[in-house]
């Protein structure tokens, strides 16, 4: 099956688990372009009623272009379901997340969310955390130092660059991924971050996703945490 | 002794601990202040040579008219000692910043630092931290629900305004004052507000400080934490 095609299936899937009244939180990326698509189709056609909160102007504008409401975070109570992306997710349904950048806001919508699901193709499923690069979202006030502790620690820090600029997040702060390998305790290592001075928030999505839909070549694969 | 001669007295004794050569951090405050005239006087008339870091405009501005040279905490390589005020100082050293809004930067600066010392006046000490209401710096995207959720755990939080708006910080996030009135762990309360997303950094200033300078009615104090 080709790749858009997959993510097509994927997005689609994740569109059923929403139910009316829902109030959902909707990530970023190619695979929910397809879910937010599906959920237009759903609006339109079944009198679906939710309200969406998005984690990017891009998905929100998608949104509201096919019906769907749109509500900022602070203007909800709480949120039934979030479904979004993730880079990389191991045997035990922990995470990461932060290759767009978007973390910081992710995390906070995943962890006001009641249930999370994480729609993926089969190439994130791993088997230890690390190979992808470990998102930091960094004060730009004394960075250079913390990218200097970092290193002192033998976490490989690089600060985000495009163009020859500092990448910024929506938070004007900077990003800096490690480029770690192996996280073998993820959350002795999200423990360490989050007590330094300087780092606003890490990519570690721990303890977080119920769910997760692979787009696998054989096709769609839902597997539910059995936490 | 009258206020105002006390925190002079006090500024010019903190002057004293800095030799030539020293990288030092400066903070902000009406005691600070008199600790910057004190040491523009040592650059003037004792051709004493030192590099300040400063974690506010108001003191760069000062430093620099009196001939003291001012550098980004970025571009320097360590500092040596920094020299700020607090808001509460309890028994064994731990203490409480940021009621100036200010507590990112100066945490930033004063982690960074081989040594600090505080200067304050008497009221400021305490045997239980807690009077003083611990502020938090905490990212707006979402605030609405860090808010609740300091709420649920007792915690009477409370966003800063002046004048009807919401006061930002030097990093464009709000503040959140916490209520406790008693901080009896201040290790646990650390701990778990470091964990929560959304905060990006607390005012508790834990096993930093090194050396106090304390200004009373009969005179200065200068106390060395034994750890």
């Amino acid at each position: 099956m080709k790749q858009e095609e997959l993510k097509k299936l994927v997005g689609y899937k994740a569109a059923t688990f929403i139910e009316n009244g829902m109030i959902v939180g909707l990530g970023t990326g190619s695979t929910v372009k397809y879910l937010v698509e599906a959920l237009g189709a759903r609006v339109a056609h079944e009198n679906l009623k939710i309200i969406g909160v998005a984690t990017s102007k891009r998905t929100a504008d998608q949104a509201t272009s096919l019906g769907i409401e749109i509500k900022a975070l602070d203007d909800v109570d709480h949120l039934d379901l979030t479904i979004d992306g993730a880079d990389e997710i191991d045997e035990h349904f922990q995470g990461i997340k932060g290759g767009g950048a978007a973390h910081l806001w992710e995390k906070i919508v995943a962890i006001n969310s009641t249930k999370n699901i994480w729609i993926v193709d089969e190439s994130k499923m791993v088997k230890t955390l690390g190979s992808f690069p470990l998102p930091l979202e960094v004060i730009p006030f004394g960075s250079h130092h913390v990218i200097h502790k970092l290193e002192n620690l033998g976490y490989a820090p690089k600060l985000r660059m495009r163009n020859n600029e500092i990448v910024l997040t929506d938070s004007k702060n900077y990003v800096v991924d490690l480029y770690l390998k192996k996280i073998p305790n993820p959350h002795e290592l999200a423990m360490q971050l989050d007590q330094m001075v300087g780092i606003v928030e890490h990519g570690l999505f721990l303890d977080i996703v119920n769910t997760v839909i692979i787009g696998q070549s054989t096709g769609v694969k839902v597997i539910n945490d059995i936490r």
